[in-house]
């Protein structure tokens, strides 16, 4: 179905803060800004500067919002169909309220949606970050060829999202694919949510530095060598490094790293049965073999029928993934009211 | 929203057939028939009987099959709007598909729906039995007060179904909801999926059982004296029994057993965010203290926020539970044509 027009797309990321008018047919991004998140400045700077990218970067100050000079596209003005957010934190997507930023303060409990439709005369629609790039996978990406598939993103913490038809499933608490907190290790390393052994506590890129660094002064310990170098790895990208150079104690905690996620892939898998699961995030990023273990562990933990039909893909999110997302909101939404 | 008349139910069990005539409205089963499942007689045997059952037993040999005589109801005869089948295997429901039952021979892709369609001139619709019950649960049972919410039967085997709305979740291939075959204990025993560990490896009735009788013969051996009796415990009814009798070994096993289940079903919250988890099957009537540790187990491995909120509730399906669910399939479909 043809859904004409471009959204308003935003991203506020713990980072970036970044804004583009996106097809909403094509998922094509005609133009777009992006600034550092000024986080020192709480959600009003936040608030500021984003508004102000969308009204000079993207409207170049017209006095209409409803439509929208691009460029690229097949005539020189599109309509504006609506504003899409994509959000780095905890998002109340029916209500359009923000409940807490991972990154920023002053977001608790905010009205994001009614505060934008008012400021833009258009209508507006949140979602935390993961649901929004599912989204944009789902219209815009590989998961147009799947009916229902997994989205899962490991990096600073593992994060996830269903869906089903056009839509992604939002759960109770709008936690529904958030597989991060799964208790994989019942004994395992304490996680930022209090409870031991989550998956991110064991396999997110934070946790692979951690326990990768834990093992090799308990290894230098252990050969009476405790004095030198006290820190070898800070960041999970370095353990990658040292596992691709031949250093098999990075090696050896990548690979149970991976298999940790790869079983937690497997619970939801069987839970939710879907065709395709899509791993992105900056971890995945980082490894064949780490990617392959996560798909043998997933294959090896799930029915023999579904083993072999499962589809496991690795997604490189590009720079546009969220702003795509933003936008598959505005479209998931015009779809379901016809 | 009102929908008017009654289904024809059947349900396709290991031990018994049975079929009912249900209001659409209430869930009220105003006539029910049963009859044991003539196994030996494989699928030809059940159908036969099936539609005897129903044109004798219901319809009293009425000439027409669109309306029913009903003696309890508002009026002596309602419409009866489609057939509904709870069915004991796999079921491929979108195509009105029986892949193989659990109980019975040859049943392998058999188009059940099709067959009956003809057969009573009616629309039919199938289910598994773990869908079909949970589609009962949402319109006539205590699921009316959850958008979302996950059953999960612990009996001879471990199964479950995921609702949203009006409906069940089916996954990619009938299977989501299905978390017998989370592996819980890598290095457990075999299941019969030719996995280790898999949930219904550790936590059904026959694991219980097992697993009981298994710690009973080490104990005896230990103790030196293995020549004594050689099986104690055959059901799981009789570990529970032992365990309200003070036997610790039962109740260790019990314990345990109820253990493994509270994590497989937190992973089951972790991924769908369910407003209320329905615990039923046979297992779940045996005891209050399994009930208890499974609903703590289940409490300790979610969210804070989750742990707070989501509703755990056993559930005591009586002899109409899967007839319900088989006509709350018509239901569901009368209400998504709206």
């Amino acid at each position: 179905m043809i859904v004409r027009g471009v959204a308003i797309a935003l991203d506020f990321g713990g980072t970036k803060l970044a804004a583009g008018l996106v097809d909403l047919e094509t998922g094509a991004v005609y133009k777009q800004v992006q600034e550092r998140t000024p986080a020192e400045g709480g959600r009003q700077a936040s608030l500021k500067l984003a508004l102000q990218m969308v009204r000079e970067g993207l409207l170049e100050n017209a006095d209409d919002a409803r439509s929208a000079p691009v460029p690229g596209a097949s005539s020189p003005r599109l309509p504006v169909v609506g504003v899409g957010v994509s959000f780095g934190g905890h998002v109340d997507s029916a209500r359009g309220i923000v409940q807490r930023s991972m990154h920023v303060s002053g977001w608790e409990q905010f009205p994001l949606a009614d505060y934008l439709r008012e400021a833009l005369s258009l209508p507006a629609f949140i979602e935390n970050d993961a649901n929004a790039i599912a989204l944009g996978l789902k219209h815009f990406g590989p998961g147009k060829e799947y009916h229902q598939f997994m989205y899962v993103t490991v990096s600073t913490g593992i994060g996830g999202a269903l869906v089903v038809g056009d839509d992604v499933l939002r759960g109770g608490r709008n936690l529904a694919g958030e597989i991060g907190h799964m208790v994989i290790q019942p004994d395992g390393p304490l996680c930022s949510c209090g409870k031991r052994g989550c998956l991110e506590a064991v396999a997110s890129g934070p946790a692979i530095a951690r326990i990768a660094q834990r093992a090799w002064e308990e290894d230098l310990k252990a050969r009476g060598a405790g004095r030198g170098k006290k820190v070898k790895f800070q960041r999970a990208e370095e353990v990658f490094q040292a596992a691709r150079a031949g250093d098999m104690l990075a090696q050896r905690v990548i690979d149970e790293a991976a298999k940790h996620l790869g079983r937690g892939i497997s619970y939801a898998v069987n839970v939710f049965d879907p065709d395709c699961v899509m791993i992105g995030g900056g971890v995945s990023r980082s490894g064949a073999e780490w990617f392959d273990t996560v798909v043998a562990e997933v294959r090896a933990n799930v029915l023999p029928p579904v083993a072999e039909e499962l589809q496991v893909i690795r997604i490189q999110e590009d720079i546009g993934a969220a702003l795509k997302g933003a936008a598959a909101l505005i479209r998931a939404r015009a779809l379901a009211r016809r």
